[in-house]
């Protein structure tokens, strides 16, 4: 049996069939089309998932269930997008829609959670079942696993590190609170960090630059640009911090990393780890393991994949 | 059948009688006699235990089991106190030992968590099953419940929302690291502040006062002093902002506050709520109940009882 994993994103929907090893059989990708509309987005969906059984070789009987990741607030039980601002969709009864197209059951769960779930079931974290997972991209995205499950909470939103407040008095924060580490540590922030300091006109290898972006900060500061540097140093000591306090109030075994600004390596990872270590301190029994994500942009559809695999797997029907 | 809780603390060993609806039957405490060894503190359980049978007028073959909160980190699996620093322990094998003494199944959990269980079966917590609670005494501490059961995480020692670093330049920890939150706003660190700044010789209500309280801080606040205030809002502050970063991360149901510098009210309960509206700001669906403890110093003895109780619940025995 196979398992169709959808990442609904708000610039492109990437789509795979995996099996219940984790073996990918097909993936590709489409650009979104949210100005379309929902039914637009439905049909989308519907072709890249034949276009994939096409490329697998399988027929849609031979498809157990989907996952669908959200780029937004998802209510798990209903299935219904809440809240996805780049789709422009509010309250959308996607689950009770997509099964009509696709005719399998379908689950959905935020974008965040179901990286985290392809990252624990195939990527950095297949050792773990509790798993904090944090990406750092344009915002800031989080996720936890507790016990091989993820985590939403009370308010079912799951965790939002993004938004914790580092520094009360900070800049204001899209989601109208003040000194969210997102306001602070995200590309976002290093790029306006950046701008900052070059505006005072400090001397830095940036000077020039044009249409400045956050792989050119961490570039620089890994050239030894002081101006970089203190930009990408500050941001690692935020995030350092924020993840040593979530870890002692969650209790995780593994820490994971994701999102393209950590893809810029050492350069960040280093301090960040530093300051990590530093604020755990003795606390740490054993060096936590603080993990780069191994699955890249496939993590979406893997973990959607896995979302409806696990719920089968739950009925013992796999 | 009836269940014995112990509340074992450095000062005083606390202990009741409580039947499964959570009626205390009898209550009790000694002065803990921790210098004299070990063995001295089990023949004071012993004791304990058969004063409050006879109070209770039960005998020891209607007790189905016990539950014993202890001032320290424990293996709860294994039964072993792994370092209670007021008792003078390190991987003390209590389970095993008390049991022999008892003749009883025991259960050992750490102190704070006991607590939250109480106040979750008895106290403020009875309408949740999710719940973080923080007790703001000499020391800060804390318990995650989730779904009904404290969540330890994986290095077993629980949540630490004592330790959560809220200023990384902070002061020094007696845990060793910087700015923890126990360090910034615990009854001590409201005397260390307000004695820092009287050696300044700001006026104040508190100038003359010899051997400085938090009780007093916080009454002079309530009075309107300048700098008591100053000093009560600080702290306030940092708990506000640290339990709306919890809550950004654990998503419980409620908050529960207890400890003695809670019991002070308003002067810092205001202060503390203000800012825990505003750092949850938007993210806030709908109100998150911040409640007083309401056991005080009987929630270690009714939580441990309900560890024992909780055991026999989930193996159908009762």
């Amino acid at each position: 049996m196979y398992f169709l994993g959808i990442d609904l994103g708000g610039t492109s929907i990437k789509g795979g069939i995996v099996d219940r090893r984790g073996e990918i059989l097909a993936q590709g990708q489409v650009p979104t089309r949210a100005d379309d509309g929902a039914e637009a987005v439905l049909a989308q969906i519907e072709d890249l998932a034949k276009e994939l059984m096409a490329t697998a070789g399988i027929k849609g009987s031979q498809l157990q269930g989907a996952g669908i990741g959200i780029p937004g607030s998802v209510d798990v039980e209903e299935g219904l997008v809440r809240l996805a601002p780049n789709l422009h969709w509010r309250n959308f009864p996607l689950k009770e829609k997509i099964e009509k197209v696709l005719r399998l059951p379908v689950f959905l769960d935020n974008d965040a959670h179901v990286a985290a779930l392809g990252e624990m079931w195939q990527g950095a974290g297949q050792d773990y079942r509790d798993i904090l997972m944090i990406t750092i991209g344009t915002g800031i995205g989080s996720a936890v696993i507790l016990g091989g499950e993820v985590h939403r909470g009370f308010f079912g939103y799951g965790a939002e590190l993004g938004h914790v407040k580092v520094e009360p008095e900070g800049p204001l924060c899209e989601c109208g609170g003040r000194g969210c580490l997102e306001t602070l540590a995200s590309a976002t922030a290093i790029v306006h960090q950046a701008k900052r300091e070059l505006g005072r006109g400090r001397p830095s290898l940036l000077q020039d630059k044009e249409a400045l972006e956050a792989k050119d900060v961490l570039h620089a500061a890994g050239q030894g640009d002081e101006l970089a540097l203190e930009v990408v140093n500050r941001a690692a000591g935020y995030l350092g911090v924020a993840l040593a306090n979530a870890v002692f109030l969650l209790g995780p075994a593994a820490v994971i990393i994701g999102g393209g600004v950590a893809q810029a390596g050492e350069v960040l990872l280093k301090p960040l780890k530093k300051r990590f270590e530093e604020a755990l301190g003795p606390w740490q029994i054993k060096p936590l393991p603080l993990l780069l994500a191994r699955l890249g942009n496939k993590a979406g559809f893997i973990g959607a994949a896995y979302l409806s695999l696990s719920f089968f797997k739950k009925a013992r029907y796999v």
